[in-house]
């Protein structure tokens, strides 16, 4: 296996302002070219922290991909470490300082000192192209293993990823005859993990030594990830195919989608092939169900509109909800869900229409309808159903598992 | 200071299935009670890994948080490599057992033999118990030091780090007269950071060598984050509100916020201020605006509702938008968006009223209008201005740059 580790540096990511999402970024797309990412490490901007962990990186990995500390400013610490770290020098790049110059003339943006410390780079350095932004990535090699430094900014990480670094990983594969890691991800919807687990059964009895399987639970439902190793991607997935044969077998009612899509890719392509339009009345997810249907490019053959209806005043005259419903069963109750999801299919003209309306939290709990009570309406066609169900007392956990009810109950009423 | 590190135990981390929140979140916490946090490391779910990596943090740090690997499936290991690296036995934990079988009745479940396995603990380990979920947390205690293992579910996670961690974490600090580690941020707007840097100007000639200032940019704007030591956290107040002043004296006409709050906070707050009420009507972001507005409890004193409008259809029908304008000028264009704002205002009777109309990508752009060219509407009281941007070529990146522009957008206007 090539085995390769995400160091990212950076105070920010440590103390919690910044999510490290390009750490999940690279270790999605490293896994799918079959190599194995072995760590990832965060640590603060400071030389001899830099320094003592590239040395520990070196000893476990066959390449190192570091992101963060390019930027123009003093804080940005990385590229010097890294020319003592290997002892070089730094020099002028002019294909790098016509880039930026190129890029800040776009953006109508001057000229600036800055900009020129940016085009400096180690003179032992590759320097990878930026294509979108004004930092380079710089790539050293060292005893056969190697460096690459990269801006921490996730779309200027992201195409010098795919411009330079994809086919280094290929070639390195290919050149040592490394194993290639492969997976398989099995979505699994409306059963607990505990109980997947129990139909499954043991997994010594159908998974060889080198192979993994991986639960993984999440709002949107438990995950299965089968994890095997092979000389090639063609083995890899022969024997996976195996395995996910064995476990269809097992859990096949409880399947929503296998491979790479999740549910929302899986619904979205139902919803084309069959010709159905959608259309969304939110309350207490405020447009975040809207905001998922439309995520995916082509989802407008799909998703028509909706209406956000947060106050009562909005789910009466924009929705035509009867005030005596709301006044006698409440915003939150079976019976609004229903009008919501049925008015809004006919308002916006659409085969489907789907109803939140809920109590997020933390505050406007009763002790009939506790905050977490969260009811989910949806018309299709004239045919309405609506559902009650009871999450917790997170406001953002709450407002997230009402969309991703929302989503899987669509797909299993549809799939039935 | 008291040093903290984080370990996260998961291929599902390593691969990039999940993005490491907890890790984020914890940061943010630790930050906020003063101690440091040293380093994020995420390593595969292998014993002889898993033990190495403890001894490693044992040498750096005060404190291992360790997150993950604690679920009822054979996949996850951690509790008996920490039993191997303590020379510890499991044993029954009867409260833990109870509170499993009150959870599992409460929702519903039945009690299975797995549920069972999650009541074992280390006997050496004092149990931290877990309101929200079925696997406790366990503290360790070696050589005056601590290692600390939660489950990796967010919620779970995180009300075991507020019911006992937060409390271990002030005491540890006091017990030491650790010194303590206190940040500020401040929030700025419309101002690239090659700017605000030649603004602001060296660091070295305001901050001490213990300070330290560092540039954050993101879609929402460039955050400076002050950051400095001291015995206490009123001493580190003095000190961070000298530096504020300096920084204001420099870039007072591009600061939003100073503190904890985020753009939208401020803005709320603001309008909640001056009995402002807020409706939206979206195209590209399909929802994100109204789901950014609502993320906050207490939003529904601002926000009265939406439409979304991702079809020309429901342009027209639900926003009343001419026809002949789209047909003349295009679903994105000034006249379109001025339109959508002024009359989502209108049907919402609220006093403002912000539109989004834009080509999100990948497809759509035209030589005239490219990808990334997105129009944004805000009526305040029929004030009506539209401004155009011009973002990239990436569909995610161009929807949250949407949502942020509207909100500092209308930030600005009301502060002038």
């Amino acid at each position: 296996m090539l085995k390769i580790s995400l160091l990212s540096i950076g105070d920010e990511i440590l103390i919690g302002q910044t999510i490290n999402t390009n750490a999940a970024w690279l270790g999605a797309e490293i896994s799918k070219l079959g190599a194995k990412v072995v760590l990832h490490s965060s640590i603060a901007g400071d030389k001899e922290i830099i320094k003592s962990e590239f040395d520990r990186l070196f000893s476990l990995s066959d390449i190192i991909l570091v992101t963060g500390g390019l930027g123009p400013t003093h804080d940005d610490i990385t590229k010097v470490t890294i020319c003592e770290y290997f002892d070089d020098t730094l020099q002028i790049d002019e294909v790098t300082f016509e880039n930026i110059k190129t890029l800040l003339t776009k953006r109508g943006r001057e000229l600036k000192e800055v900009h020129r410390l940016q085009a400096m780079v180690p003179s032992k350095s590759k320097v990878l192209s930026n294509s979108v932004g004004t930092a380079p990535g710089m790539l050293f090699s060292s005893n056969g293993k190697y460096l690459v430094s990269m801006p921490g900014v996730p779309s200027e990480m992201k195409a010098i990823f795919n411009d330079h670094l994809k086919a280094l990983i290929v070639s390195e594969i290919t050149k040592h005859n490394h194993n290639v890691v492969s997976y398989l991800t099995i979505q699994t919807g409306g059963v607990p993990e505990s109980t997947l687990a129990e139909m499954i059964g043991e997994v010594d009895t159908f998974l060889d030594s080198s192979s993994s399987l991986a639960y993984l639970p999440s709002y949107r439902g438990v995950k299965l990830r089968l994890g095997v190793q092979e000389s090639t991607f063609e083995k890899c997935q022969t024997k996976l195919n195996g395995y996910l044969e064995y476990i269809k077998s097992r859990i096949q009612e409880y399947i929503i989608s296998i491979g790479d899509e999740n549910n929302l890719d899986t619904l979205i392509q139902l919803l084309k092939e069959r010709k159905l339009t959608v259309s969304v009345a939110e309350s207490c997810t405020g447009g975040m169900l809207g905001a998922a249907f439309t995520e995916l490019p082509g989802s407008s053959d799909v998703f028509i509109g909706g209406e956000l209806t947060y106050s009562n005043s909005a789910k009466k005259e924009r929705l035509c909800v009867l005030e005596s419903t709301i006044e006698k069963h409440g915003a939150v109750s079976q019976e609004t869900a229903l009008e919501m999801s049925e008015n809004v299919r006919k308002l916006h003209n659409t085969n489907i229409g789907i109803s939140i309306t809920g109590i997020a939290g933390p505050d406007g709990g009763t002790p009939d309808k506790p905050v977490g009570t969260v009811w989910i309406g949806i018309s299709i066609d004239g045919d309405n159903i609506a559902k009650m169900y009871k999450f917790g007392n997170n406001r953002a956990i709450n407002r997230e598992l009402s969309v991703s009810y929302a989503i899987n109950e669509l797909f299993f009423r549809l799939k039935k």
